[in-house]
């Protein structure tokens, strides 16, 4: 008996078709090699090329369409002309809130191979999984707009922070952590923000204290994107909020070999919901269109999306395979300094795995 | 006739007054050397030892006993037990909001000598001069606290942008970058904080038309936090909300030598309220009464206070002494892999202005 998972694949915009390809290439070969399982990919042209011709960024009934799928696979949505707060709203936020995919789990781990800026760091010293609050916060949407115009005119933005949703964000981490056997930092800033992030501490220690077992660090966002840089080995389990999350895992991304190489994956852990798996990058329009974007971000996310599954193993073989593709230097993109095509590269990652298994 | 600066010396807490004595050495000398100018330091013992003792940060009237000064020059604030949001409100922020400081400038600027944690970096490629807006925005100290310890409990935190606030700091970095014919970027957020960010972004651009030798760029935050490590060279002024001010300068400060190197000024443009020079670090518990703290960033800040009073002569002659400690690896505290104590670091810089006037 085969298990048949249902994915809904939303390439998006500039080098997400490009990159998702070669993910969608990744999962179909494991699904030729295993025969305890399938994918049916169904593909939704969404994005802001539709948007330029539809008006809207997704079908009326998009999230409709979305809900009985196992897993979402988003390349990247974003198109100059399309202003980012519509295309975004209307589509990658939207998913992420609507169905509830509060975790946004984000690796932060320098791979053999990949380059990293820093001198005098150890490969090791970079291992850090990111557990960022992924659905409300300073990303709420809540604000005004008042005195349009006028001399008096006033913005505001007002981040919201739930009871639930901050409970259930720092239970999650403090659950990875325990799983994990590692630490686990809290990122905040409550000298500063004197309602949420009070808050938000509070929360983390109140909670802290069911988990007497895990071992616990508290840092301001500021000191925090400081450390990452000069000690980042002090980071492994980090949960931080929907905004300092955005900032720090694109941080990170920097010193764990660029956006070509981070992933990100949007999880909604009861399951209700579908859960999302997409590159960190954007769409990237300068280079689009030219077949040398970088997939090993995308597949990075595929291997997540294969861990959600319960498919852990075939998660590691991916992850693996990739990690072998960086060490041989040989089938790298440009942005790493090769010269491959982005199909190429992917084709090099199953190559790979077959070398693997 | 000699100027008579009158100068509110607010050493703070932990190491704050060990940095703030070789500042105040720095100072006293150039005033022993110059006979145009004359310092007068009033001693302010206010902070969380005060507040141990009095209950209060400062004393009642202390904003009115720090509003005759030409400049006011703070080491630090904060300390175990005293709460961070208490602590900072009743001090630094308060001063920095009271007084309309709403220039936080800071300079992230690779002295010869100071250690970088980049590899393949040019010591000239990391040279910018950070604009942050120090008055408002996230830091609005606006928000609500709503159905506490009941599970529909919720916490607000409102950044307010106000069109004066926004135009003021925005102004000020354009014609930072029209005078020094540098280019301007701005960072922002306007993808997610579907307000604030959308209002700042506007305003950038309205202003920029009357602007149009400057070169300018835009950035959202999470790419800048990128952009700083991997093309540090991209940025040369920078302007920026509160917040991301504040996160940006501290990771500038990891790859410009550290905290123990970075200097910010707290600035009312228009002097009608005295302006604030602190160095960026906090109190530093930990190390605290050792006599090993680091004084350069604080002797740095005193640079900027000099150019702030019109001496940008002696401001070059500080910073540039500076530079010739740490290109010289003599005098070093320990964070920079030196054996110097405070107060020799700080004679050592003394010893390099003697040289280089
Ligand atoms: C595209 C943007 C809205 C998004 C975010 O800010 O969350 C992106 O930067 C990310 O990190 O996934
Ligand atoms: C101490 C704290 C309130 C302050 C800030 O967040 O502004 C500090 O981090 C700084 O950057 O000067």
């Amino acid at each position: 008996m085969k298990n048949i998972h249902k994915i809904a694949v939303i390439p998006g915009d500039g080098i997400g078709p490009e990159v998702i390809r070669e993910g969608v290439k990744v999962l179909q070969k494991i699904a030729e090699w295993d025969e305890r399982l399938q994918f049916q990919f169904d593909f939704f042209p969404w994005g802001c090329e539709y948007y330029v011709r539809h008006g809207k960024m997704m079908a009326d009934d998009g999230m409709e369409q979305l809900q009985s799928f196992d897993a979402i696979y988003l390349g990247a949505v974003g198109y100059p002309g399309v202003p980012d707060h519509v295309s975004l709203w209307d589509l990658l936020l939207k998913i992420r809130k609507r169905f509830d995919q509060y975790v946004n789990l984000r690796p932060i781990k320098l791979l053999q191979g990949a380059p990293c800026p820093l001198r005098d760091v150890r490969r090791e010293d970079i291992d850090m999984l990111f557990i960022r609050e992924n659905s409300e916060g300073e990303y709420a949407g809540a604000g005004d707009w008042l005195f349009k115009g006028k001399p008096e005119e006033v913005v505001l933005q007002t981040g919201v922070f739930s009871r639930k949703g901050t409970e259930r964000i720092i239970r999650y981490a403090y659950e990875t952590a325990r799983k994990t056997g590692k630490t686990l930092t809290s990122v905040s800033k409550g000298n500063a923000l004197n309602y949420s992030m009070v808050f938000w501490d509070q929360v983390f220690e109140e909670i802290g204290k069911e988990y007497p077992d895990v071992q616990t660090y508290s840092y301001l966002v500021d000191a925090a994107s400081m450390y990452m840089i000069n000690q980042p080995k002090r980071f492994q389990i980090v949960v931080t909020s929907n905004l300092f999350g955005d900032i720090l895992t694109d941080l990170g991304a920097a010193l764990a070999g660029g956006l070509g190489l981070a992933a990100g994956a949007n999880i909604n852990p009861e399951r209700i919901y579908p859960s999302m798996f997409e590159p960190i990058h954007g769409s990237a329009p300068d280079i689009a269109g030219q077949g040398i974007a970088n997939p090993l971000a995308a597949i990075w996310s595929a291997s997540q999306m294969l861990e959600f599954l319960g498919y852990e193993e075939w998660a590691h073989v991916v992850l693996e395979a990739t990690e072998q593709v960086l060490k041989e230097q040989k089938a790298l993109t440009p942005d790493l300094g090769g010269t491959a095509s982005t199909s190429e590269a992917g084709d090099e990652v199953v190559l790979k795995m077959t070398e693997i298994i």
